[in-house]
This record gives C-alpha cells, sequence and structure tokens, in this order.
C-alpha cells in the first residue's frame, strides 16, 4: 500500500463501484484512494489494519460500536443507498465529529421530472387519449378535452420540502404556478425566499389543483394522507405521489380515485411488486408507474461525482458540501424501507 | 339603436359568442357596443346601414372589395377563428389603415404544455409503463427505464418562434434547457434576447434531444420535414409536432419512428379525423393526440378577453397591442386551413 | 453602380456611419447596399436616379409629399435619432405600406442601469456618504444609515412601459420586487403576462417605495406629474426620471424634494444644459446626471446592428422585427424634442 | 419562573433584544421563553439554576469548558454578533451535540445591494458627475461618459459563495451576467447548480469586468489579494470590496486605483474609523462607504425573525434550519474582527 493514500472501505451494495462511478471517475477514486473493497459480511471480518487507517466508508454497512471504536480515522460514512438505516451508532459517530452523508438528491430531479410528466398526463389526458387513438375511438379537438386543464397559473400544493420539493418547484417554475407547501420541518421564512407559500396540511390539500408528495416517511407521518384528506381535495384535484407509499393511506387514495372525487398518480406502492390481481392495476383515473421515478442511469453516475467532490473538501479538513448531511436530530426518525433493487 | 355605442359586425363561425366569451365579458361587450350579429351568409347581404357605421368586424368572413368599400368607418377585423384565410382583400384593408388582427395567442399555452406533457412521456415511457402495468407485464426500478432520459440541462430544438415557441421556452424554462431556434422570419439579436440559441434548421435537428416543431403552414415549407431532416436527427431524439402537420412529410416521419431512429409525438395530422385502419395508430414509439392540443374552454374564452381589450384600445385611439396582426408582407403566404371545429 | 444590390440613401444627422456601426458592420453594410451618402440639405436636392431607386431610408430627414411620391421604391424609413418628428407624411408612407422604424430600444438598457443606480444611490445615500468621506465627515455603521432602505421586497411603479420600462422591469428582477406599472396605452393583460400589476397612477405613485417615469411625451401627458403627484406620494420615497423632463411639472418636483417629503434622481431637464444658477444644482435631496443615461458609445453600435437585421428581413420580403415599428395612431402624438448632440 | 418555559440566558451585547426584535417578536419571545438577561460580565457568575436549566444562549459570552459542563440542557448557542469568535470551546459544544448557529445572513441582501450601487455608481460614474453638476461642469450626453459601460451582460467575478455571495447573484440576476466564482470551500458542482462558473482566483481576476470580494477572513486568506492579483485584473475593471478589510492588501488595492488600473469601492477598511489624513479619503477613483452596507435596522430586526424560528424547530427535537451552523472545521479558521458598534 502506498501510505498517503487516504484509505477508502468500499461496501456500497445493492450499489456497486460501477453503477454509481464513470469510468473516468472511477479512475479518479482509485488514483487518489487506496481502496479496500469488501461485501458487508466481509466488512464485518475486516482487522485492524484496514479498519484503523480508514478515512471514508463507501457504502452503508451495519456498524457495531466496537467496530466503530476500532476505526480510529474515519471522517464521513458516505450512504449511497440513500436511505438511513438503524445499523450504525448515529449518536456515537456524531460526537465524534464524524460525518454520515447520503447521495439521495440525485434522484431529486429525475423524480421531478416523471411527477411533472404524470401530473400533465392527468391534467391533459395523455395516456387514456393515446389509448382510445390506438383503439379508434378517440374524440377530436374539445370533444376530447373533458376535464383538462392548464397548469399554467394552477395552484400547486407539494407535501415535503427538501431536495425532491425543491427540484418540483425548479421544473414548475416556467408554469408560474401558486405553490403552497407543508414542511413542519423548515421555517417558513426559507420557503418564502424560495418564492413558495408556507401553508398547513390542510391549505396545500384543499387549495390546490395539484398536489404532490414528496415527503419521506418518519415515525410521525405514516400513513398520514387517509380518507379525510382526500376527501378534503378539490374535485378534479390531481394527487401525485413519489416520495413513499408509507405516508398516504393507499385504500383511501383509491377509494377517493374510484369515485371520481380525484384522479391520481404513483410512482410508489405499499408492496413492490403490486400483486397481479391488485385492483390499482386497472382502477380508471389513476396513472401507475413501477418505481421507475428517480432509477435512471445518469442519477446513479451522479452518486460517484458527489462522492468524490466531498471526499475533495474533506482530504482538506473541510466539512463536505455535497452530500447531504444526516441529522443527530432527524436521524432516528427515518422509516423508509432499504432498496433491494436499483 | 344608440348612436354613440360603437357598431359590431359579430360574425365568429365557427366560433360563438358564447364559445369566447364568459357571461360577464359577453354581458360588457354588450354594454358598450352596439352588436349586429349575422351568420356568413347574412353577412354578405348586409346593407350600408350597418356596413357604414361598423368600426369592428368580430370574426372572418369573406369580405368583397366592393363590400369594404361601404365600409367606411371600419377600423379592425377581429379574426377569432384565427388562421388568416385568402377570403379578405388584406392590400386594400392595410392601405386603409384597418387592422386584422387573430386571437390564436390564446392556444399557445395549452399547446405548450401539452408538448412538454408528450416530450416527458416519450422521455419517461409514460404510457407504456402504465399500459403494461394494467396488463401486469411492467418492469420495475431501472429495468422499466430503458432509453429514460432527463429534460433538464437537454438540448432542445424549437422550428418556428412565434408566440407558441415563445410559450414552449417559457414551460421548458426550469429545466435549463439549451434551446436553438430556427426561425428565419426572426433576427438572430431578438432570438438571443430571449435566451434561446439562434440556429440552422440544421443545428436544430442535428443537436437536439427534443425537436419541437411549432411552425406555421407556409407558402414556402409545405412539407419541409421530411426524410432528410429526420436521418438527420439524433438517434433516439424525440420529435413533436404541434403546430400542422403540413409542415412535415408524415410518412417520413413515420418511417423514422418504425425504424427506431426517433420517437415521436404529434397533435395534428395530414387528414383528421384520421382513418380507421391508418397505420400511426399502432405505431410503436408514436404517441398521438387528437388534434386536442389548444381546445381548451378557457383558452377560447381568453380570445373575449382579447378582444375587449383590444377594442378599448382602438376605442381611444390607440393601436391595438393584445391580439396579434396580420401583417402586409406575410398575409399572403399564410397556407393553414381553416378550421371545421372548435 | 451594381445594379442588384439595394440602394440606400444614407442621411442619419446628427448621427453619422460610424458613430452608429462597428467597423465590421459598416462592412457589411456597403458589401450588400449601394449607399448613397448625403446630408439633410443634400437630400432635398436627390434626383430620380436616387429617389426612384431607394429601397432604405437611414435617417430621418424631411421628406416632403413630393418626395415621397418620387420614391417610388422606398420601404422603410429607419429613423436612428430615435424621435418621430413631425418631418414626413406619414399618413402616406403607411397607406403605401411603407415602414417608418426607429432604434430608440438600444436606449433602454443603459437607461434602465442608471435609473437602477440613481434608485440605490438615493436608497443608500451612496454620493453623499462618499463626500462625507471625502472631507472627514462620516457617520459609520448604523450611524450613517438615517433613511437607508432596501430595495429587494420594495414596492416599485413604473410610469410608462415601452422597451425602456421593460428593461427596467428587467434589472429589477433580481431584487423581486412588486412592480406597478401605469400605461393607458397598453391591455392590462399585457402587463400581468410580464409578472408586473397593472395600475392606475394614483396607485403607482401612493404605493410605491420608488417610481420611475418612462414615458415618452406626447401630446396628451405634458407635465401631467405636477403638485398633486409629487404629494400623493410616500414620505421618503424616491422618485426617478429618466425618459422626457417635459411630463413632469420641474418646480413641483423640485419644491417636494426641498420640503423633504421625496427624494429625486434625474438625467432630464427642461432646459439643457441647465443655467449655471439653477437652484437643482444644489439641491439637497435631489441626484442629477446631465443626460448621460442612454448615451453610451455601445448603444450607438447596437443602433447599426439592428438596421442590417432588419433590412435582411425586408430584402425577403418580410416585415421588419428588430427595430420598433411607427405606428399610424400614435405617431402624431409624440412631442419630443430632437435630440443635438448624441 | 414557570417550569415549562424553556429557560434562555440572554447576553446579546454588542446587540441589545430591543435592536434585533421588532415589538411583537419580542413579545412572543418572552411568552414563550423564560428570559435571564444579563450582560458578559454577569454571565460569566451565574449559577446553576440558571446554567443547569439553560436550553438557548441568546448571545456570544466567552463560555469556558467549566461553565459548559454545567450548562447540562443546552440546546444551542445563538450567536448574534454573527462572527465566531475564539471564546468558547467549540470541539465540546459539538461533541455534546450542542449547535452554534449565526445570524450573519441577515447581512447579505442589505450589503449585495450596496455591492451593487457601488458598482453601477463606478460603472456610470455616478458620484462624480452628480460633484460636477452641483459645481457647474458637468459634461452631457456622450461626453459625460468617458469610461461608462453596461453591466448587462458583463462578466462578473465573485469571491467567497457564502449567504453574501449567493445574494449577489440574486440581486445581479436581472442583468444576465456571466458570473464566476472562486470559493475554495465549495464543490464545482453545487456552484453550476445556482448557474454560476466554477472559476480560480486567476480566472476571477483577470476575466472580469467587476469583481466582489465577499469572502471572510480566515487563517488562510488575510491579506492574499495584493499587487499581484490587482495586476492580473483588467484594465479599468472595478474592484468592491465588501467584506473583510483583512482579506486584502488594502495599499496595493489603492495602488492600483492611483495607477488608474482599476476603480474600486470599499466598505471596509483595516482602520475604522479611517485615520483623518488617510490617503484614500481623497483618491480618485475610488468610492468610499463607511461599514454602513450591512447595518440596516431591517437587517438587525430579521435576527429575531431568525432566533425565533429556530428556537420553534429546535422545541420541537428538529435541528435548526434558518440561522447558520458553525461547523467544525472551519470554526477555528475564522478570523474575523469582533464588531463594536452595529
Amino acid at each position: 500500500m502506498i501510505p498517503n493514500k487516504p484509505l477508502v472501505i468500499s461496501v456500497p451494495e445493492p450499489r456497486s463501484l460501477d453503477l454509481i462511478f464513470r469510468p473516468e471517475q472511477k479512475a479518479k477514486l482509485l488514483d487518489r484512494y487506496r481502496i479496500v473493497e469488501v461485501c458487508e459480511a466481509e466488512f464485518a471480518q475486516l482487522g485492524d489494519d484496514v479498519l484503523g487507517q480508514a478515512q471514508y466508508i463507501l457504502g452503508q454497512p451495519p456498524i457495531s460500536s466496537a467496530q466503530l471504536a476500532r476505526l480510529g480515522q474515519l471522517r464521513c460514512v458516505f450512504n449511497v443507498e440513500s436511505n438511513l438505516l438503524d445499523n450504525m451508532p448515529y449518536a456515537e459517530l456524531f460526537a465524534r465529529g464524524i460525518h454520515v452523508v447520503t447521495t439521495g438528491a440525485v434522484f431529486a430531479l429525475p423524480v421531478a421530472e416523471m411527477g411533472l410528466g404524470l401530473a400533465l398526463d392527468l391534467l391533459r389526458d395523455i395516456t387514456n387519449a393515446d389509448l382510445a387513438f390506438r383503439q379508434g375511438t378517440e374524440a377530436w379537438g374539445g370533444d376530447g378535452n373533458g376535464q383538462a386543464r392548464l397548469l399554467s397559473g394552477a395552484n400547486v400544493g407539494i407535501v415535503g420540502f427538501g431536495e425532491l420539493g425543491k427540484a418540483l418547484r425548479q421544473v414548475l417554475s416556467g408554469f408560474r404556478p401558486t405553490i403552497r407547501v407543508f414542511d413542519p420541518w423548515l421555517p417558513a421564512s426559507l420557503l418564502v425566499e424560495q418564492e413558495v407559500v408556507p401553508a398547513t396540511l390542510d391549505e396545500v390539500l384543499g387549495l390546490s389543483d395539484v398536489v404532490f408528495v414528496v415527503a419521506a416517511v418518519t415515525s410521525e407521518n405514516q400513513g398520514f394522507l387517509g380518507h379525510e384528506s382526500f376527501a378534503r381535495m378539490r374535485a378534479g384535484a390531481c394527487f401525485i405521489l413519489l416520495s413513499r407509499a408509507g405516508v398516504v393511506d393507499f385504500d383511501a387514495m383509491m377509494a377517493a380515485v374510484r369515485q371520481g372525487h380525484i384522479r391520481a398518480g404513483t410512482d410508489v406502492f405499499p408492496e413492490e411488486p403490486v400483486a397481479a390481481d391488485h385492483l390499482i392495476r386497472t382502477l380508471p383515473g389513476m396513472l401507475r408507474s413501477a418505481h421507475r421515478a428517480g432509477a435512471l442511469d445518469e442519477a446513479f453516475k451522479r452518486m460517484g461525482d458527489m462522492v468524490l467532490e466531498d471526499m475533495d473538501l474533506l482530504d482538506r479538513g473541510l466539512p463536505p458540501m455535497r452530500c447531504r448531511r444526516a441529522e443527530r436530530e432527524t436521524v432516528a426518525r427515518m422509516r423508509s424501507k432499504p432498496v433491494t433493487r436499483n
């Protein structure tokens, strides 16, 4: 080993280095750092020769307190899965000033674009109109525009204003909508600065033509959008679910769609894959996407870029600025399931 | 008749006053003006009592030179159909300083939103993925994202930069694309001011991930996008046809889609309605909309708003600023077919 | 003469070809066109050999009806002075479909930037604070910020929304102000589309922290901002006069400043140059600029660019799109004085 | 004391509660929290009854390790001075997960607006032209525009891209400049996302028409802009110093101005107040402001808003999001002097 290069333990599963690094970026990684590649099982067996020198962990393996104590040079854990799982002693990591960062921001734009695509599809009935055309039953001109409406100038609601909410705001900006945001973890003035309107959940639901749900699942918000929430929505409004199925009472959502009260699009489901006979498969007024919104190759490749940029800052004794840092206060509240597929 | 109110001859067919005026706006029209409502056949029979006093024509009836000579007070023809047909002596109108204006700008935003919806659908395979889901054959996560790509930061081409091109630029702005525009009727610096890149047609076709065609049909550009044009496009690029089918060699477009060279979406067709057995109905890689992009009720209603605003300016001796004026130089070049349905 | 090149009569005084064309653009002009350069006196003497072939006039010389009749090929008069003077038979020009266009838009950005500079100077007392510093009487920190206030989020009023008003909106946009606009020549919806608030003059005056006056002088608005107007303004507001002194009662403006009711900045004066003993020279609360706002060399040079772009369109039988066209209805209302200096 | 209200030790000097809280916000503070108001001397004497219960410290008093050990409930120190001084054991605070946050972001917009005002003044010679006007020596029109130039479309450089750099980008946005940023503490991709160009210091200096310096003084950058830096700048460029005099070799800056190589504006000085006979007071080509850029009352009042918003988040067990958190890695590098006046 060349002693002067920082040592990185690479254990990115279910990702892989080739998934998250473009070839030239992987070459840069290998050039700048000593890489010890292991699977999670091997990670648990690493000796002090590696643990004692490792400055970075690239991945999110289970780490015990005992192991952490031996990771004496550790500065940062790069979680590239990008959910924060309950598999390492975060309090100890933070007390030692070790950063835990995630690369989930790479999914924000792809998901936001898909969300806008689903919304425009529902607003203009694009999928059903194409199907009708294939079947020779299309309606022409205004006759085919039953409930169609403009997004420009519309009232839009966003539930949750993390990276994904901000990306939505960005891709929506050309439509000059009024955007109301409910996010109890953010101060109102920060929302105002980003030219959205801080709002209660009731306002977001009750005043919007389109509602996007992009909140992470936490210990506090599981299934918090239920029958009452959907009843509060405007008749004919669109509901777009992009983050995690766990925040929604799925049966309540489907009921509201079945009654024709709202239309809905979703990229996530309580059980994935969805059962072959699940009613959602053919529910009219519903648009479905099989958890495809974020999983673009160009998104995964940006993970590697982010990791390299933050390693460079850390190498120079600076804090990481590119990846998102886990927070002492909120890390324990996260309840998203780990992904099993990229 | 109350002599002091300006007289308007209303002959809007195929539109109607109720289609283009909201009730409160129609009330305003009736309050401010004397309205003589006629169909086109009746218009041809009007006597000098009406013709000699009419200040405005609301509609686009055939007008002969002889009639025009009798329309001694005429100031403006409001074409609400909004194609400029060869049915009135434009040269004489312009020589007399009579404005001919169109209200087609109301369709710009609805068509632009549909265009963006079609583009996002093709880029993310929204319609096919929903269909697969209905049939139980959906692919999950990255497996379902074959050719999927981001629009953010993409190279976008726009052919024609009238009201519709500008509306496209507007709704695309949140994606921060590089937008290349081909429009030989506009000076390059005007495009630069609007933060798009002036380009040749070859550049627009060859450098874009998504090409939007929003040019009107003129005597010069009928069918000007043919086999060679599509061959020039990037493999896997998307082609979105929004303005008029006449500018495209439809068979060439379909061939390029069939070969898998491009994907395409269109709202317009050479013959509408499309024949029941037309190959385009089931062509894979193609997304179809039955001339629905502009025909939103809220768009038609804005026509009345525009007419009232410009009548108000004209009443005060000012030029119309809201509707688009026909131009002496270009009016004779227009070749769009009249609409027969709203 | 090479017969196929269009003939241009160049009579730009008080401008000159070298003032308004960069060398490479002047070369382009000379390459594409036959240029007959004359002064105004010579123009009056031109024979049919020139008049009968001239397609463009580059300048704004007096033209009689008799001359116009001989200008049988004339398509466009490029007024580069850029006020529309009462020195040619506009009605006849328009009846023949000859365009009269002006290049005044080149001044919009320079004047808007100066206007913003004057406003920030008044809001933050930049000039007086620098003077105090030179004299050793500066006040430090908050002590030096008596009436200082932010422009970000402020209420801004604009009187007149032509090219200059739009340029102001542009340079102000980063401050996210609420912009109220009074312009009776424009329909309200056009203002809304540009994200400003249509307003009455009283609203603009009474609700704004900063008022910019950028209206041209017309037969209707000479001196229309008088004592009552200034009284209506908010105490401590700033008044920035950029277009023409003729729209303001200067004594009333100075009185309002002297009373400390408002602060003001102006680039224009009723008589220029200003008398040596004029009270405005030393009036506290007043910021002065000697008609310098537009007269940047880079602005003059853009005139030539505009002329070439529109000549190119006209050469191809298209209407000019770059310069601003004089309007039949408003040309006779203009009352700005001709400039005598560049 | 009402036991359920969180206890706040208030020791904001040199600020005061009345400086940083609007009356209604101060009422809210007093309503929600038990406030123990002390001066720094008294703070050092506080007993365990207060220290042991305090959740927040509003101020930046010296804190010893011994005191910190007794502050068992402490969650956050709100530094409202807003420089991070070396007067508390940051490492221990961070190890215990206690936040140290600053409210300096309130100065960002006021300073940015002043910076833009100084730049426009230099670009258009506003102060000198007004002085000449007072003295009767003004030059009219283009004659008064010697070196004047547009900011629109210009090359702008920013050194340091914290809150203040971002605010500058914001107020500059309407000018559509190319903005190059040098900030070695930020990853390049973060700058690209904010639509500025990551650049080296040499590029920022050598390619810009206007350079804004808004970097904080650290252990690494004291006086880092010296003779060589100014020599690298474009002839006639403007240099605007807004953050701290410590990053600049002032004599070198003055020499570059005296030689006419650059023009400069500054709000900060190595010694404040500046000596009565300091050469900078009358140096031509220099614009001076007596540390007034940030000290607006409305800025101070926003400090209180920020404190209340973050206390609310902390009360709910969430991390502070409004104020800026001190970073373990960088806190020890800060070298700004404490302020002695508001």
